[in-house]
């Protein structure tokens, strides 16, 4: 019989064999946030998780799901209700305290898989800090849009787009269909005319980077225009995420 | 059409609704730690999550379900391989943070129910922290099990019974059965008897009070006869806690 | 001639021996708040105090006094002059330093004696990280009033009772009476009845658990009446308490 | 009647009264360390409180004793047994929140008296952070022995002296005579001869200031000769010791 | 007579000018690690200060430069000799002080210039945190060597290019000659087939992201082939960092 | 050829082989704070530098100096615009964290020079703590002024001096001449008759010791006549102080 593939499913006994058995633990981190007036603020957490879902599917046992990291690191959508944010510090920690627990049962190879980018910092800071602690540990992070930006390129997505847009929408309909409210979809942003000043110095895509309050980026929340995303769209996003992590896990099963 | 019941499924209107028209906040809290050789490492956390299911239902609409706690302070269980444990000052972080973004947003009653005993203490100093720093924000907790104190003593229980022991499965069987490994299910110590000096010391019930690891006390991670658990135990104790907590919030509401 | 049983009177040379002759180490932690009208600031660590004497004087020898805890965790009564509090982030790393420093002499047995109930949870947080990080340390604490529980019930107590009330009254009058002004005490609320909604929650006695400020609670920061209080109840309080914690140590030693 | 002195035998209504009867709060900080073959552990708290109550007894009403610091930061003294330190981060928080808790009922003068050369730098840490976090808290603190350099010159004193020397036993001699074993009192290092290469370095007296763990310093833990000491120069230092804090109280108290 | 435009060299008088007259604060941090067996361990301090000094410079009084952050986050480069790292939690405790002191004197404008990618994550985090903290302060950073990403395309690199590699051995040519020997620059990896399985893995240039110590990427600390950098090159890749950071700073002075 | 004197102007293979050629690592720390109408917010690290510079120089490749500390602890002076300051957590984890990465490289001997009095007692609190962590690490810290104070006593000073006074503005007359600006030099308080009482108790120079901000201190944030102070007194000041560092390591590399 075969073991589950969620560390949380299985008993201790059946984890002390994945140890061994399993050696990547792959941990899917989201947020809790504002995602608009037509998507939850689970949009995220919903993303990563089915992402995660789909590559311990195709590694056929040679990943488990590690516990999740439901809530990241938002301030800057604490404007909109309902966003519940980590400050950097506590979310450093969790994440640092799980690998360090993964690692004294075992496991060397961690990997968290992010469907949102406010986290990506801290989780590059946690990397840096468990070489010093950790050497033997090796722990590896990946957000989940950005690695489908080819098949993004190839949809009808306008100048300005990115949180709550078409890609994020996308996902979100061929995922939890049920969670989108189509009819409340709105477009915000969606060619830099529509940004003021500051919007715009904060969205040109390049660095110097200025950090801006959602709030001040887009009265809705929203970059984009979410009415134009289409489940195929997402469904081809999702595959493109799952083949890339896959193949990088592969790779990195040689090492 | 109704609003749904957890935050995480709202959009930021929706959620923006709530906080006056749902004015309580409830967070499930587990652990994610050995249950002995027949369940689940989350066990703790889907049972907190199945009570909070049932309670936010039975409150029609008069309280939300808040971000998950998913991992808890569990460095009792660290020596069974699958345990994962937060330090207590990063826990008390966590709850920290999400509190203070609930009050924030205006919501001033946050309640959470923890499937997880060792969670309690941590629980306890971030209700006293927030007297100090939130001081118009009622925060209040719960434990599952110990509210059915009467259910269980009603059960055909050991004189040792306790973690993944009788009340423990029962739960897990009306739940979860599908996680219950009801063939691999083994007892710990059942009697005084059977405990080391140091176990019966420790497992004495009332203060002085001993925190001694559990590979100490019992070889399995077990205390008590799990295989005697049944379903129905199950469905009476979940009844019970869902009683005792939803009398709580509905007295809470008026004051 | 006798090694004298606090350290803090001991050299360093009677301190090296006393860590083989004297293997617990018990520490008294109290408060610095209010205590209604009538009693002083230190009433629980005055109590935590005596006990702690009378605890080591019955062990003859098996046991030393180590350094005091004066100040707790009393945010709660902070609204009240001359409350001193630490936060318990402060309280927990004071106990842990005594703790490590104590364990780096090789004392592998701590037991701290907390007259005020406050400190409960923060004890309970210190004992869950020592697991981890000093694996081979046993670390107790234990309350002092609730360990005489039936006394109390044979005392003549209302059916609200508790902070600065019969039973704390009654142990200052046997172990302080200099420090009690018996012509200002008064009763707070002594029944059900005289409290507000919010109070009458948080003190029924059973979880779910509220934490309340307690100038919400009583408007003289009173619970229960002091005037009830006899030294003869005191004594008898104390002598229970004393002689609990003397079987737990002297079980303990021989573990 | 007049109110006590210690905030501690106070009650909350005395203790409201203070904040404006006695406007400054004297906290008493010691140590608990090795002071040498003859002397106590809690030597540095035991003349650090001597002094405070000799000072408050002295200001007559104008003063009140604080919450004391019986545990200051000794980790120079930690190879001896029996010493427990606290880091300089757990000893500036504890201040810390005993100033901030003060400043919050009412009180704007705080000092600290340590008996231990060992906190000197922390409260000035303290004193610093203070400026930014409380600028209307005027926070002052003074060490004991060194405000009589010049009684002590006038002492028959070795070429080195210094921690459990002539000075400290002095004090003990008059202060706590019942915890000083003249039969065991022991000299240490007396002339710079008797001093190896770092410990020579280390005890020059002037910038550069390198810091060195006792046991490197002094093999058993004694700098001069506390067989000089007598309990006449012990009062002298005192007497002199409390002029000198009286004085600078009554001038604080005019600006 | 020209304020200088430097902080460090203005009085106190001359600030409180600049903080209307030059609303923008540049920050240049470097790092102090290794560069290889041909390049000094300020080698990135240097490369951000010179280009801080040309871009305040071509702004003409409209910023200043604030204090410098000579040591970063550096601990994939530890096991060369030399290298000092800061944790990423006091690199950003660092940057949020200077932030948070400059926002107190009325500054709202800054920017970070780092010569060290190691510090990119930090200052997200920082930048980050500060929206919640100071939500009226605008925080930037950028890179240095990445701004420039067109003229390293169009000069001769290889395959695997990077640390101590063509580019920035072509700056110090440029920027600091005299600290460059140039006898001593050595190849490090140059083609991918150089490369063991885990610094391939490491090294794809898109994520997942795993971060692996630099003693594991290459046995010199070298990517790349620092013997074919030019200092005209170098003045090439300065010039355009230094035209990105000048025009980024002019638009952002107009919003 | 003869390695540089500069850590970070070395190699990392340079660097290896300072370790054992040049076995102290000298440090300068500075502030970067108000000096009053004429002199610049960096005048502490200038005149520290400049002093290392000498020491390192004149001991001729025994030493080498380490990473600069440019920003120190300065809360006194943040009511003067353009202060920075760290807090003493900071400052503390920042000089912990070179001295631990100078340690794991092998160095033994780390001396750090502040020209800003406000960093000693946080060094100092460094240097305890490292005894504890760093057993085998000789930690060492001078301040500048203080070491010349023989040659401040025979300059023309009044009855009151010290922060840029004419001590300082000596120093940086020869140091520094350009960033000086004599027309602009202006007293402060010279004698006891110019303070207020709150500056005359903090000012009395023998403990107890009350720690005062620098705007309630001095109007302009000088105490003393900086328009008194020769290039020639500077000389023999940095003389003196150098003379006595170079004397003290002379003597460390002999323990």
């Amino acid at each position: 019989m075969s073991r589950p593939m969620r560390l949380g499913e299985m008993t201790t006994v059946e984890a002390a064999e994945a140890v061994t058995g399993s050696p990547v633990v792959i941990i899917p981190a989201g947020a809790f946030e504002q995602h608009g007036p037509g998507m939850p603020l689970a949009t995220d957490q919903i993303r990563a998780e089915a992402v995660v879902d789909r590559v311990v599917t195709a590694l056929g046992g040679r990943a488990v799901i590690g516990p999740a990291l439901p809530v990241g690191v938002s301030p800057h959508h604490l404007a909109f209700t309902g966003t519940v944010s980590l400050t950097s510090t506590t979310f450093a920690a969790l994440v640092r305290e799980y690998a360090d627990n993964l690692h004294r049962h075992g496991w060397r190879k961690v990997l968290v898989v992010t469907g949102h980018g406010g986290n990506n910092a801290t989780l590059t800071t946690v990397a840096q800090d468990l070489l010093t602690t950790h050497p033997d540990l090796q722990f590896a992070w990946t957000p989940v849009t950005a690695l489908a930006a080819e098949v993004i390129a190839g949809m009808r997505v306008g100048e300005v787009h990115g949180h709550s847009g078409e890609a994020e929408t996308a996902q979100m309909l061929f995922l939890a269909p049920h969670l989108v409210h189509q009819d409340r979809l709105a477009a915000g942003a969606r060619s830099r005319a529509d940004l003021g000043p500051l919007a715009g110095l904060a969205l040109r895509g390049s660095p110097p980077t200025l950090t801006v309050r959602y709030d001040r980026l887009s009265e809705n929340g929203v970059l984009g225009d979410p009415r134009r995303a289409t489940s195929e769209d997402g469904a081809a996003i999702v595959d493109a995420v799952v083949r890339r992590i896959v193949a990088f896990v592969e790779e990195w099963l040689t090492t």
